[in-house]
């Protein structure tokens, strides 16, 4: 018999009190709304369409910028940005003159949820499609992963599809990944690095060896497919079956995601860019720096060009002036200084630069034509990062109890995910 | 035989090229893809389901503000606000030093598709639910309506199911609309008063009386209920029957939306107001005046309390330390001055205040409690007008062609709704 723990607990203020079932949370990469529109139109998502009925849909505001690294942090610490600290992936350390990648828990300022519901004796399991984000997700868990806890290592599992086959007990807290999803170690640029997170997730389940599991998928897909293209479709039909397997194994299941995607060309199918540095360089003269908190290990997904940009000016250039004349740029939908941005996008300030640009819904935002290798994505750019990839999916199995009800029909977060799962559900 | 036209026209800078059938463009009031979302989900809309997969669903970008009077101006002249001068359903005349209602086409700058349809032979009808709107809809039509356009009139039908039964033929184009829809003029308080635009539009493409039609539908269902309500149900249900009887007609359907709908309440069920004036007045001092261009003759909806205000400053108060203290309110989205204003929302310049602000997807904005009957919206409040009620559908019964795919993978607006639909499907 494998009892679950009903144990309650609080994590970055925040009180869980979870029923005696597994708790599923899923973050779909990139999942914008439309992909489930157009799946469900054609009858391919039957499990989400009774989620839907029976539990709840709607929409979660994401955390700005509308990113991965981001938004997967505030999930699991159930916070935005400007207390975890994960503003991108990249950030510029004036101090130290170098853009840093923030890939690492070391740079995570709050707890996640996992330790903590693990000392509350949860079995917990977090499984990734990119390694980028597992050593941020196994924070906590293990002797080898920093954590912003007092405490030492709980133990647990936590491992990505792209490197299942080197999870290792003492580090991932599993060493079967394989012989237990039933197949070998994806390729990252594909769907099944998504897929994969799923049927490890419903195979944990199904042996009873976690009841508290974090999936979270990645937007190759997305980035590469529009909503109602083929091979969308069977991607979104494939997650679910998976949602319907984890349903029939008990768990509470609540999914969202971490920004949406749109599609970022002009007319004749060029990628729609603002290259930052240029025409900055051109109009105030050189010393700009331009971080694209996209940049990251994996560019075939978009180039690094993404819908929002830091600013870092050259000395003794006021902001103002740079400020306005972004703002003339058709593309770019909102500007703001350091100050401003850190209260209204909830960003941590000291990993800002002095302007924050975002851009609307079909352009990106770039350094120089040099910097960005295009030919990664000369089959179309489809990419997110601003206000328009902001507003994303909000699913539940169960239906929600009164008080979560309320909150979902008022301005909830994906980053709520976890407390109307465990909490709203019962 | 009742041959349909295909002579094509050009209206304000775009083509059009009809084919040999008949138009319908709907613009459903307030209907935020949830309505769609959930009524789909429950089967309740097959009409709708076989035209996101035969034809095409998605999202389009609105006008700002999103408000009714602004986006239908815009979609009926295909321009956004700076250019057709509807910035919202009131203006501050610094001029004059009125508040003035713009609910008559002599505000309107630009001239409509219908007249110019008409001189191209199209029978052009245009049924709206509110009366508010059939003035600025009949210009050019009829010898009472003033048109942007240096041409006489043309005719056509233009009457509003609020006042159906007061529709003649030398102001309205049709004199028998009761006898002629075989139902009595609706309350205007009431989800028939939307029905009845469709009901309408169906009775006159069945008996051969038009061929290039605009529906307009309003939004009291919409703001009284959420979408998975027994009610909005009910009503998108009979939305979608009507939907299937157009195309049985023949006619190539449009569909659109001026803005979504969100709740706009704290966690008591009390409406989450910043009451505008008051506040600066208490900070500032005395002499602000806030428009609050959602207010119109129709306060049972929002008790004229929306996501977007106009602010006019007392003589030599300066517009940046107001700007930024404002952007200080957790509901403050956004803020800008005049001419940020105008560039970035498309705005009418002359019509705007000092600043102008919007509020989040939870919160409004108010003038003073004593303003506001908060009585008329005592079931709960919905409202609209902000960035997070810009996003709307779009949804066509045919298939796109390659160049206007493309352009829907874009940044489509809702003003484009006509382009498409006459231009997008063959």
């Amino acid at each position: 018999m494998n009892s679950i723990s009903t144990q309650p607990f609080s994590v970055n203020g925040r009180d869980y009190a979870p029923a005696q079932r597994p708790i599923v949370v899923i973050c779909l990469d990139g999942s914008a709304d439309e992909y489930f529109d157009a799946a469900l139109a054609r009858d391919r998502m039957p499990n989400l369409k009774a989620m839907s009925v029976r539990g709840y849909r709607g929409f979660a505001r994401g955390a700005m910028p509308s990113f991965t690294n981001v938004n997967n942090s505030s999930i699991v610490t159930g916070v935005p940005p400007s207390v975890h600290g994960i503003g991108g992936n990249f950030f510029f350390d004036t101090a130290s003159g170098e853009e840093v990648m923030m890939n690492s828990s070391k740079f995570l300022r709050a707890e996640t949820i996992f330790p903590v519901a693990a000392r509350a004796g949860r079995r917990v399991a977090v499984v990734t499609a990119k390694e980028k984000l597992r050593d941020i997700f196994a924070s906590g868990l293990f002797a080898e992963s920093a954590s912003a806890g007092s405490h030492g290592p709980t133990g647990g599992i936590a491992f990505s599809s792209e490197r299942a086959n080197l999870a290792r007990v003492e580090t991932h807290g599993i060493g079967d990944v394989e012989p237990l999803v039933g197949k070998p170690t994806p390729a990252i640029y594909s769907g099944d690095a998504s897929l994969y997170v799923l049927w490890a997730g419903v195979a944990l389940l199904e042996r009873h060896r976690a009841d508290f599991l974090y999936l979270s998928t990645t937007d190759f897909m997305q980035h590469k497919y529009a909503p109602e293209t083929p091979e969308a479709l069977d991607f979104y039909a494939a997650i679910d079956v998976e949602l319907g397997r984890l349903q029939k194994l008990g768990a509470v299941v609540g999914v969202t995601a971490d920004h949406g995607m749109n599609a970022k060309q002009k007319a004749d199918g060029t990628p729609n860019v603002i290259y930052l540095e240029s025409v900055l360089t051109e109009k105030f003269g050189p010393g700009f720096r331009v971080i694209l908190p996209i940049t990251d290990p994996y560019v075939v997904h978009h180039g690094a060009l993404g819908s929002f940009a830091v600013v870092h000016l050259p000395p003794g250039q006021a902001a103002d002036p740079v400020h306005q004349w972004l703002m003339q740029f058709e593309g770019v939908s909102e500007v703001y200084d350091r100050a401003t941005a850190a209260r209204k996008l909830e960003l941590p300030e000291d990993r800002m630069g002095e302007l924050v640009v975002m851009a609307g819904r079909h352009a990106v935002l770039g350094r120089t034509p040099e910097y960005h290798d295009l030919k990664a994505i000369e089959g179309g750019l489809r990419s997110h990062g601003g206000r328009y990839e902001e507003m994303v999916p909000l699913v539940f199995s169960e239906p929600l109890n009164p008080v979560y009800a309320a909150k979902a029909s008022g301005d909830p977060r994906n980053f709520d995910v976890f407390d109307f799962t465990i909490n709203g559900t019962h």
